[in-house]
C-alpha cells in the first residue's frame, strides 16, 4: 500500500502545447502490458536531461547523453519497459541506437533527436525488432492527454502510476506544466530505475535547460533514496516546448524564472516523493532534515546515512522509538571531525537528544506518538554550522522488519 | 540456521597462560541469561585494542580507550550484555567510569587497569549497580579454561557462541591462540555491534601490539560486512601473555613476527566469518574478491559496494543469476574514472561478464549452478591496475527477498 499516494485523475493533469504521447503493447518482455511509450514534441522545444551518475549506465543514456550533447534538436523520446538494455556492452549500444533509426524513419527527422529510454533487467539483450514493430501504433495513439497513459506506460514494479500538473502565471500568460515518473519497491527493487519525464508549454532559453533540469533534479530526483542502489539507467528529463504567450526566460534568477522554477519543482519533488511513497512494502514516509552543517554536502551525507540505515528504517517500520539507532547512523556518516556533544535530534516537535545524549525530559509514548504516525520527519541539529539539506525515504518493512521489532519487547 | 558454521567444543579451545575467564548472570536487562563475562590477566601481559570509527562511539569505547593509551598494564576486562551504554551522554561515560572503579576494587588494581565493554540497546541509562553487584561471582567463576563460557557470555541476537583457537611453533616454543567474537544478524541486527576478544601466551614486545592488533583487524574484523551499519561499540582487543618459552617479538616483520600474526590472522578472519555465517536469515557466506585496480583503497570501495547491496544480496538468496546487479553495483563504487568497458565478472569459475558486456560463452545454468551453493565467490577484475582486497558478507533473505526472487519468472 503507497502511503498517502493516489493515482492521477487524467483529467486534473493538463496537457503540455507541443507534447503529445502514446502507448502500446510492443510484448518487450511480457505480452499484454503497455510498455512502449512514445512523446512527440513539436519543433522549437528545448530540452535538457540529467542521467545516472554509476558508471556502469546503461547503453539507452549513453547514446541520449550524446544525442542531447550533439544539440540537434530533440523531436522525440521512447521508453520502453521489460529490459533495461545496461551491462550489454557494444551489443547493447547498437541496439539503443538502431532504436532511434527506427522512430526517426517514422517521423522523417534524424536519429540524432530521438533519446532512448530502457528500464527492467539487465544483462539481457534489448528485443529491438519488437520495439521497431510497436513503434507505428504507439505514435497512431499519440494525443496531447495522454500524460495519465505515459504515466502507466513506464511502470514496472510500480503499484500506482505518477503523475502529477499545475498551472502558474509567467509574465501575465498562464503556464502548465505536467510530468510522469517511476520507481521501484525496496521490497521488489528490479534495479530500482528512476525516470522522470516533465514538460512545460513556458518558453525557456535552450541555454538555461540544461542547469533548469539540474536544479530541479538536485531539489527532487537526487534528494530521495529507496534502498541506496543507483540504477545504470536513472534519468530525467525536462522539455520547454516554448508555446507560451511570454517573453523567454533567460536566465533562473530573474522573477519570472523563479517562478517558474518554483512551480516545476513543486511538481518534480511530488513525482520523486510519489517514487518513495510507492516503495514496495513501504508503510511509512519519512522526511530527514539536517541542519547546522558546516556544508551542504555533510548534511547532506549524514541524512543519506540515516536514510540508508536498514537499523533506521526497521526501527520506523515498528514504530519502535529506538531512536538511538539515528544517532549512531549520524556517527558514522563521515564526518570525521562530528563532536557528538553538539548534536540534538528531533522527532517531529519530541526532542528527542541533547548534546548528544537522551534528553531528560523526553518521554518514550511522545516518540512512540510521532513514530505510529504515517509521515514523520526526523531533524539532526549538527550544531557546527549554517548549512541544512533534506532527504526523503521510506521505512523497511515485512518479515525482516518482524523480527527486528521483537528485540525491545 | 548459521551457513556452515559449528557450535565450538570446549576441549578443542585451548587455555591461554595467564588468562582467566568469568561468567555470571547480572541481570543487566532479563533474568536468566550470561550477560556479565571478565577477562582477567595476569601481571606482564600486552594489550592493544582497536574500536569504532563511528563518531558516536559508545561510552566504553571512549573510557577503554582513553584505559589503554594512558599506558598502565591492563588486567581486567569487564564485558556486558543487554546495554550499549552509547548515546547516553556525560552520564554513560560515568557509569562506564564506575563500572572500571568496580573492578578495579575487587582486584585491588587502578580502575586505568580495567577496560569495560557492552552491548545491547542504545540511548537507555546502564545499570551499573547490577553489574557491580554481579562481580564477585564473575570473578569467582575464573578459569582458563572458560573461553567457551565467554564465547556465550559475550552473545547478544547470535544464535551460535563463536570461538576459535590454534597452536604455533614460534622460536622452538608451542604457542596458543584462542579468541571469541559476537556479532549480530542482518535481520535481527541490534545495533550489529562486533566484540572480539583473542589472546595468545606468545611473548610479543608492547611497542608492537597496537600495530598487530591493527593489522588482524584490518584482516579480519574490517573486511566483513552484514547491513553497512557501524555499530558504536564494536571493539577488538588483542592479548599477548608474554608467557611462552621464546625471545620476545619485537618486529611483526621478523621470522617468528610473520608467523605469529598469520597463526593469529587465522583465528581473527574465522572469527569475523563466523559472524557473517551466523547473519540471522543468512543462507549463504559471500567472499567478495576485487582485483586489478589502482589502489586496495579503490578495490575496497568496489567490494563494500557490492557486498552492501539490496539487490545483489537478494539476488543471492534466490539464488538468481541476475547477475548484472553486480555490475550496477561496482558502477556507483564511487570510482570516477572507471571505464566499464575493462571490467570482467566471475562467478567462482565461470566467467559472466567480459569487458563490460555480457560474456558470449556465459550460460544461465552455469550462474545458476553456482548461486545454488552455499558458499559462493564473486570475483571482479577492474583491468586498471595490480591492487586487490578482499570482503566475506552474507546474503539477504527472508520475505524481502521472496518478492523479489518473484521478479523474473
Amino acid at each position: 500500500m503507497p502511503v498517502n499516494l493516489l493515482a492521477p485523475v487524467a483529467a486534473d493533469l493538463h496537457p503540455i502545447a507541443g507534447v503529445r504521447i502514446g502507448v502500446t503493447e510492443a510484448g518487450v518482455r511480457k505480452t499484454n502490458r503497455k510498455d512502449l511509450t512514445v512523446f512527440l514534441l513539436d519543433e522549437g522545444a528545448s530540452v535538457a536531461g540529467v542521467f545516472t551518475q554509476n558508471r556502469f549506465c546503461a547503453a539507452p543514456v549513453q547514446v541520449g547523453r550524446e544525442h542531447l550533447a550533439g544539440g540537434q534538436a530533440v523531436r522525440a523520446m521512447v521508453i520502453n519497459t521489460g529490459n533495461a538494455n545496461a551491462g550489454t556492452g557494444a551489443d547493447g549500444l547498437a541496439r539503443a541506437r538502431a532504436t532511434c533509426v527506427a522512430m526517426a524513419k517514422q517521423l522523417n527527422v534524424a536519429p540524432e533527436q530521438v533519446l532512448p529510454f530502457s528500464t527492467g533487467v539487465i544483462m539481457e539483450p534489448l528485443p529491438v525488432e519488437r520495439i521497431e514493430a510497436g513503434l507505428p501504433a504507439a505514435i497512431a495513439d499519440a494525443k496531447s492527454d495522454h500524460w495519465a497513459r505515459a504515466a502507466e506506460g513506464i511502470m514496472t514494479t510500480d503499484t500506482l502510476p505518477k503523475a502529477f500538473s499545475v498551472q502558474v502565471q509567467i509574465g501575465g500568460a498562464t503556464v502548465s506544466i505536467t510530468g510522469v515518473s517511476k520507481g521501484a519497491g525496496m521490497i521488489r527493487p528490479n534495479m530500482a530505475t528512476m525516470l522522470g519525464f516533465m514538460a512545460t508549454d513556458a518558453c525557456v532559453h535552450p541555454t538555461v535547460m540544461q542547469q533548469l533540469a539540474r536544479e530541479l533534479a538536485d531539489g527532487s530526483f537526487n534528494r530521495v533514496t529507496i534502498d541506496g542502489d543507483t540504477s545504470t539507467n536513472d534519468s530525467f528529463v525536462v522539455v520547454a516546448t516554448n508555446k507560451a504567450a511570454h517573453s523567454p526566460i533567460a536566465a533562473l534568477d530573474s522573477a519570472d524564472g523563479r517562478a517558474l522554477k518554483a512551480a516545476m519543482l513543486d511538481v518534480a519533488q511530488k513525482l520523486a516523493q510519489a517514487i518513495v511513497r510507492d516503495g514496495e512494502g513501504a508503510t511509512k514516509f519519512i522526511t530527514v532534515r539536517v541542519e547546522g552543517g558546516k556544508t551542504g554536502d555533510e548534511c547532506r551525507k549524514v541524512a543519506y546515512a540515516i536514510a540508508h540505515s536498514p537499523l533506521v528504517k526497521t526501527a520506523f517500520f515498528a514504530s519502535d522509538p529506538n531512536l538511538g539507532r539515528i544517532l549512531a547512523a549520524v556517527g558514522y556518516a563521515g564526518i570525521d571531525d562530528l563532536d557528538q556533544t553538539g548534536i540534538d535530534l528531533f522527532l517531529d516537535d519530541v526532542h528527542v537528544a541533547i548534546k548528544g545524549g537522551r534528553n531528560a525530559a523526553y518521554r518514550e509514548e511522545d516518540g512512540q506518538r510521532v513514530m505510529r504516525q504515517s509521515e514523520i520527519t526526523v531533524r539532526v541539529l549538527l550544531g557546527r554550522g549554517e548549512a541544512s539539506d533534506t532527504v526523503w525515504t521510506c521505512d523497511l518493512s515485512h518479515e525482516y522488519v518482524t523480527i527486528n521489532a521483537d528485540y525491545r519487547s
